[in-house]
Formats: C-alpha cells, structure tokens, sequence
C-alpha cells in the first residue's frame, strides 16, 4: 500500500466510484452558481451556502449542498420575495419581516442585527417571521458566540410532531440552541425537541428504509415504521412529556418572533434569537476562561470503562470540520451533477 | 353515604387517619412559625413558605411543608448567612451574591429585580450565586409571567447526573423553565434535566423502593435500582444525549449567574432569568391573546382513542390549585408534628 492510498485510508470520510471531493473553495463555488441559477442574488447564494458549507463540515451530510436541490423544488421558492425588512425596533429588540425569504437568509439577517444590538445594549431580542426552514441552528448562533457572546436560539415551524395522545401533529421540531464562547472556542448545544430530525424521515423514505420502533405516526396517528407513511402523518417529541413540553415552549417563543404575524396561525415558522453580552453579568470579561474550565471539569469526569472520553456538545463536529477543511468535501457524484443541472 | 362523605369522596386528595387537613392560610401559619423558630426573619419565612405552600397546592406533595424539615437538617442552613446584595448591575442586567441564602430567598430576590429591570427596559437578565436549593423554577416564573412578561430561568446545581460514559455525577439535575402569560393565565414549562428529581430519588431511598431501571448509579457508576445506593452515585438525564446536553447547557448558563464566584467551582449552584415584556416584539400588545391562540390550537389536535385531552405543560398543576385553594392541604400527621416540634 502505498504511503498516499495509506493517508486516504485515514482520511474522515472515504472515496467511492460514486463521490466527487471537491475543496471547501470548489464546493462553495458551485453551490453559489446553482443558487445564483434559479435566481438568488450573488449576495443572498453567498449567505446560503456559508451554512450548507459549514454543515457539510461538520458532519451533517444533507443538510450540506444537497439542500438546493431541496430549495429548488420547494413551492414557496417559487413565490414571490421582497426584501428582509426590521418592522419594529427599540434600543435592545427588532422584529424582521423575513419577505417570504428562505429561513438560512432570514435568520442569518436575524443573528446579525442581534451582534448590531447586543453590541450597543449588553443584550437583545431579535425575531423573524414570514420565512421557512433555516436549516442548522449551530450556525446562526456560532456567529453570534465567534463575537464573545452568548446566544440563544429556537426556530418554531409548520406541525410535524404529535402531542402525547394526539393522532395527528401540531407541533414544529422546533430546535433548541445555547452557544457560549470559551477561551478554547465555542461551545454549542443544538437539538431537535422531536424524535427524529425530518430531513431524517425523509431520507428513509427516499431510501426505503424502516423507522425505529415507537417514533413515527401515519397520517392516522397509527404508530408505524413506515418512512413514507411517517411525512403523512408525524412523529412523537423526544424523551417522552418533558421532550412534548419543550417543543411546545419553542413553539411559544415562536411568536414572539412573530409568527402569526403574517399568517394568522400560531403553528408557523418564527426564528427568535437572546444574544447576551457575559459582561454585563461577569465584569471582570472571565465568561469564557469559566466555560473552559467547566468543560475540563466535565471532561475530567472518571469514565466507565470502554468509553474513551466525556464527549462535550459540538466538541465532535467541530473537529470534524477541522479535518475536513483540510480534506475536502465528499458528495454524491449525482448531487454534482443535478446541480451543475440547475 | 351522606352527601357530605360523598362530597369528601370527589376531593383530590383523600383523607386518611395519618393525614391532617389544613387551610391554605393554617398552612401558611404552621410553616411560617416553624421557620421562625429556626432562625429565618419573618419577611424570609413568608417568602419561602409561600412556595412551599403554592407547590402543595399544584399538587407537588413533596415540595411543600415537608421541605422546611429538609432546610433544617440541611449542613447550609447553619453557617452563617449575610443579606443578600447586587454586586454588579446595568440597566438590563443584575448579579446578586445570595449570601448563602437558601435559593428559595435568593431566586425570589432575582426575580424581583428582574421584573424591576424588565419594566423599565422591557429586557433583563439577572443572576443569584452563593446559595443553594431554590425548590420548584415555574414559582418564580410565575412571579415575572403575572406582570405580563415573558420568563426563562434555568439553576445549576451540584453534580447528581452523569453524563453518557462516565462513572461518577458531573452536572447538576439542572431544571430549565419558560414561562408565558396568556389570555387564560400562565402557561409555563418547568423540567428537570435530570431523568429523576433528586427528591425522588431521596423519597424512594427513605421508603426502601426501588427506581425505574436504567436511570440510576452507584458509587462506583454501575447501574442499580437501589435508590440508596443511588443517592451515593447519580442519576442519567432524561432523554438520552440531547437531555445530557440540556442538562450541560443549564451548567455553562449557571455561569452566567456567578455560580464560581464564590466557590470557584464550576459545578455549582447558579439561579439565572432573563424576562422580557412581550410588547418589545409585538407592539400591539397581542402576545397574551396569541398564546392563548397556540394552546387553543393544541388542544384541538385531533386526539388517539381512549385520550379524553391533549395536556398543555401546567395546566393540571393549576387545575388542581384552584381545587386545593378549596378544598385545603393534606399532610402527614407526622410531618405536621415534626414542623410544630421544631
């Protein structure tokens, strides 16, 4: 074996006859040329594919590039957008009518005006509505963190999960997000509050593959493991009523984000962001040296055996993503090509 | 049967020869004078036992009279306590030094300031440290949603859970609450990280009975239903790894409420809120309206056979303190023996 098959053996992710790996530089141009194709200004492609980058990096594979193919068929790509717009404001909160925008543009503007105001004041409340699907949390709010901030995040959106005892969904995944800054980097807790992330359900549709057991609902409310059945119908919160109680929080501070705003309907898409300044309740500016000392304590933990260390939330995608900025990006050869096809 | 028995019969709670039924207000009485005698001020008495009593009320047995009997016995309890103080604040934000005050005096004392702060700047964040045990997080949420704002608290405490793969506790069981004021009164949603509450798990140790499996550690980290054995080891987070990262996310924001300031430890007690007046987002002032919209729309969801409703998150809990503020509180005859011999 030669020494360079040796180092691609070691690499992260492997090479088949059916993957491309492209460098962080060629994935983002093309990506930014698809977008740009179906009509996202250079600006707005830029944005979008940061995220879908970045996500790739990390280790989330369809929430990479192949996420245009996703924004392309989408029904609301195709009506009309106008430009994001603050529709109220004070000194320490703004509200942002999205314009029918994709939530990556909507929230990214959302987590900038909050840097803006969390800047000046110490803390703020940003909401935006009228948008959809933001993707991955992490993200926004690894901006907000790369600033020497606190963030806090929650996305409410459109029903696909079940209440306990429902038979059919009313409530967002609703995804949940802390970040904190530490002298070693941020630290970021993202997750989902349903069982199974929905990209996740349908790509076990798409594949055929059965669901675990006790997670999903037909559009009957019948359990089932039936991937295509499930996106008729929903699946349950994780970790049973707490899990319930938690969606259902996030689809509350949806609204703040205004989510009924446009639509009327309390079960829609808002993207609401705290970010905090740690300074105004840590003068001495310690916030991040604690937070790597809490880490440490953490990871410090006696261990069971077998278990190689404490693993601390987004410790491993962020290493990931160092490697592969190093290694490239592997994708599906037809990924490539459907949007060399856009 | 006489239509009294039967009426007695229809209580929430059964009387039994070892039960002593008390008023709200007898109650009250009780706790205040047994706090009395033990040292606390008659402001400080009034304070906790006014949480006490609110969780009998809403049904947490527990978490009432019973407690003061803990907080005597509590190591804390007797070193020395001095008042609590703002030492560092701006017009959003406040840190207060708790003075190793039970966390029932100094999380109430956050949470005043912080409805001080949020009226005046519409935004607050607000933290307590050197202090311990706060009791139940949706009593002090409650206190900020009653004013017409929107609250979240979390508290960080000493280490009972282990995070997945470690052998010995790390995080506290670190509950999370958000509240929101709605046209039909509070909704709020207040959980344990941990899969268990620490009390329970004391409960279950005292009466001999064992735990649910697969939640709970010896001291050595090995899995065990003992309760005993676990009050030596911890306990998991509910949830599995997105419960753990919950429960790690509440630790970094106890942080923020000065939990190493004193002790300098990481792993320690740290009462946080942030409120915020929902007219900040939502100019019209329709937050109340539209949360009573959301959970309208919840409710409505179509239901499984053999489900009479679909719960909102506090809703039993104040369903049934109407009803006690009614009917009176029941307690062991012993704990009320125990209470007046102190």
């Amino acid at each position: 074996m030669s020494s360079v098959s040796s180092a691609a053996n070691d690499r992260i992710d492997a090479d088949t006859p059916d993957t491309v790996r492209l460098s962080e530089s060629e994935a983002r141009a093309l990506g930014e040329g698809a977008l740009q194709r179906i009509g996202y200004p250079a600006e707005d492609a830029r944005i979008i594919v940061d995220q879908l980058i970045d996500n790739a990096l990390c280790g989330y594979k369809f929430a990479g590039l192949p996420r245009i193919l996703a924004i392309a068929g989408d029904q609301k790509t195709r009506k009309a957008r106008t430009p994001i717009r603050v529709i109220h404001e004070t000194p320490v909160s703004a509200m942002l009518d999205g314009g029918n925008n994709v939530g990556y543009i909507a929230a990214y503007r959302a987590a900038e005006v909050a840097v803006e105001k969390v800047r000046a004041m110490g803390i703020a409340s940003v909401g935006a509505y009228n948008s959809y699907y933001s993707g991955r949390n992490a993200y926004f709010v690894e901006r907000i963190v790369s600033e020497g901030y606190f963030a806090f995040h929650v996305a409410s959106a459109q029903p696909h999960v079940l209440p306990p005892g429902a038979a059919a969904p009313a409530l967002g995944t609703n995804p949940i997000c802390f970040g904190f800054p530490s002298d070693d980097g941020p630290v970021i807790v993202d997750m989902g509050t349903a069982s199974l992330m929905w990209g996740d359900v349908m790509l076990h549709a798409h594949l055929g593959q059965p669901l675990p057991e006790g997670i999903g609902f037909d559009s009957q409310g019948q359990p089932t493991t039936n991937a295509s059945e499930v996106l008729k119908g929903g699946v349950s919160a994780f970790g049973g009523y707490k899990g319930y109680a938690l969606c259902f929080a996030v689809q509350a501070m949806g609204l703040l984000a205004g989510s009924m705003l446009k639509s009327g309907d309390p079960l829609d898409y808002g993207f609401y962001f705290i970010a905090l300044d740690p300074k105004i309740m840590l003068p001495g500016g310690d916030f991040a040296r604690q937070m790597s000392d809490l880490v440490r304590a953490v990871k410090a933990t006696p261990r069971q055996s077998g278990t190689d260390e404490i693993r601390i939330p987004s410790e491993r995608a962020y290493r990931e993503r160092d490697r592969r900025r190093v290694e490239g990006i592997v994708l599906e050869r037809k990924v490539v090509e459907s949007l060399k096809a856009l």
